[in-house]
């Protein structure tokens, strides 16, 4: 970031810089052309195949630390960078860039009788923060879609990635350079202090408008503990499969497949199936089949009596996200046991029931309340690229303001423009 | 509420109970047809227009106290409920009756290359807090507009209008029970120890979703320290109206005349008068002229200068809300100081310009960063009855989810439904 360290220094006062430098970007961005912001984005792919080389040192760096510091396999192709990677997050960019402008839609019009007409208009959300893990294109894809929807960022990944992320910032902040955009438009918090992230929830002495906190559990409770401005939880895709007595097995079975192995270290994939007790005794053995040597299954007694392959599960397992070759198994007496147990366990992200039953399917997604809901396809559909918004920045799993994928539009507020000729009101 | 207090009761569990009590009727809430949603609220009318003579004696028990109290005349007319008021609180429940329902609209629907069909519909946001002051009627504003868009709300007015309100309350909840929905889609704190807002604040235990605080600055801090759930905030309406030197000076000083002094304790009514220094040695005198004897007007020295009537303001008159027949006016350079005068002491609530300039009226529309922004009209007109909404539940002062009046929409969130026939993600 360029920017000297002097002695006195905090984290929050750093934080607050930041979101100072990121407040003072932000009226040259409400008016940003939509020419100006994808050129900074097009700079910015430039820049970031230009510079492969030494991305690729600095994430073998971020990798060697990690080796050394014992993290797992899964972490460590989290955090991996390779050159087809580095093309993709380019690649990622332009695709933003070639996104419409979500600045300035009209949302609709209304004229009123005594002449007033009255726009409700898209505007940016002002400055975000964005909390995150070990990914490195993270920082690329919420930079893009924040630049794009005109706010600032204020980017924190996990220490891991330091290396990796500050090049790729660099990236980004020379591409709104060359735009002439503020390049403030674009920050990383410089230490990994976590009084820096209390800080930013805390809003950065007002200088924050929104925080997006995307991570595990224990983000959960700091973000309780702290939050003192809006925030667009990511958090946990405690993900349901349900197959109701109406399924056509086979068809169910293969959807499973794919919602559970697909990827497993993704928020959309299964964790849990629930299988109606009418059809369980011929679905049950056919799962346990299809999974073998692929997927533990952990299942409650039923599941287990009806195939031995299905190990018990614990009280626990019906409320965690595993993100790994593991499912939970649950036998369940039909769809209003189905539909609450998803309400209870399920982590309201997303969803799926399936069947051939019409009626059974539409009772499902009216009650279930997740931001997702599902009728006969995989629950890892649940991704913003897959939904068509082009990008994402994460999945929603609150009830404010956005549920669900977060792409350009819910990265916008907006306000009401209204033109008159001079009425008063009687 | 009918309920019986025991002694072991704490501010805090009450709250938490009514939480509970009112997530129980979310599921029923949520897929409620209108038919039994409007019933409910002209039943509720019917019992009001019934219970009118008891409901004017508990006001008058509430008045007889805040008299005793000391309380200011303009709070006591607040509080002050007459055959017409309580006529005009009926009306306002029939007129919520006969707006759309806001549930299940589709918002947009999209047909993937896979066959997938995703549709964007809307939900109720789920269990409302609500905390008002001294007017019974918003109990009923805001528990008849909850009740439509399919939440359960938890009203917290003012002790003063205490007994008022409960039967407001107890109107809602017969409407409720007549037209076989949960009761407890609308109950009231049975307390008013500060315990209790600051514990629906922080969610209840988990139970409560959104909380809307309407007050003045006593709340903000409150908000501020004890908020954990997602708040919309109706706080402040420090409002200004800015004539610029291309305004046509006697229609920029009969709308902002209105925009004072049509009422002047409701949000909408400007605070600040903003001179173009071109334009203040004629306009000035003009605004002096008309506001003598009905309005104070506290101003900067070149103003006070141009006018003797005009006394000199403090620096905390820039700030103020005064809710009362006091404005303060300010001289400004020209269109770019009134623009980051009014980002800087403005509310970010309703702001208008006065101008036959239309290209100054576009800068400012584009640059002030309110959540209303007007062209020659009054700031009064902040107002969701007067922007086509049917009924408002108060003026979104924050950026996130809702900005501006919050009627029907606003009080929803949505979920996404996806159809498929198989579907599994390469």
């Amino acid at each position: 970031m360029a920017r000297d360290d002097t002695a006195s220094e905090t984290p929050e006062s750093h934080v607050r810089d930041l979101g100072t430098r990121a407040r003072a970007a932000l009226p040259a961005l409400a008016v940003a052309s939509r020419e100006a912001k994808d050129a900074a984005l097009a700079s910015a792919a430039r820049a970031l195949r230009a510079g492969r080389q030494a991305l690729l040192s600095a994430n073998a760096a971020d990798i060697a630390a990690a080796r050394a510091g014992g993290m797992a396999e899964s972490f460590i192709d989290r955090l991996t960078l390779t050159e087809e990677r580095i093309e993709g997050i380019a690649a990622g960019l332009e695709a933003v860039a070639a996104l419409p402008d979500p600045v300035g839609r009209l949302l609709d019009t209304t004229s009123r009788p005594n002449g007033l007409v009255i726009e409700r208009v898209a505007v940016p959300i002002g400055v975000i923060g964005m909390i995150f893990e070990s990914r490195p294109n993270v920082a690329a894809d919420a930079g893009a879609l924040c630049l794009k929807s005109g706010n600032a960022v204020i980017l924190r990944g996990g220490s891991d990635s330091a290396r990796s992320t500050a090049l790729i910032v660099e990236a980004m902040r020379m591409g709104l350079a060359e735009a002439g955009l503020p390049e403030d438009a674009v920050q990383a918090v410089g230490t990994y202090d976590r009084a820096a992230v209390a800080e930013l929830l805390r809003g950065a002495g007002g200088t924050v408008d929104l925080v997006i906190p995307r991570g595990g559990k224990g983000l959960v409770g700091l973000v309780q503990r702290e939050a003192r401005v809006p925030t667009l939880l990511h958090l946990e895709g405690n993900c349901h499969s349900y197959v109701h007595e109406g399924a056509d097995l086979a068809k169910a079975l293969a959807v499973i497949v794919n919602a559970k192995l697909r990827r497993t270290g993704v928020c959309g994939a299964t964790e849990s199936v629930l299988v109606d007790r009418a059809i369980a005794p011929a679905f049950v053995p056919m799962l346990a089949e299809a999974f073998a040597g692929r997927c533990e299954l952990r299942g409650d007694a039923v599941a287990h009596a009806l195939d031995p392959r299905i190990v018990p599960a614990g009280k626990e397992d019906w409320d965690t996200e595993y993100l790994d070759a593991i499912a939970s198994v649950a036998v369940v007496g039909g769809l209003d046991e189905a539909v609450a147990w998803v309400n209870v366990h399920g982590s309201h992200h997303t969803d799926a029931i399936l069947t051939e039953d019409r009626a059974a399917a539409e009772r499902f997604l009216a009650d279930v309340d997740s931001a997702i809901v599902i009728h006969n396809a995989s629950t890892q559909f649940a991704d913003g690229g897959e939904f068509g918004m082009g990008a994402e920045i994460g999945i929603a799993t609150g009830r404010f303001h956005a549920r669900g994928p977060v792409g350009l539009e819910q990265l916008t507020t907006y306000k009401y423009r209204v033109r008159g000729s001079g009425q008063t009101r009687p």
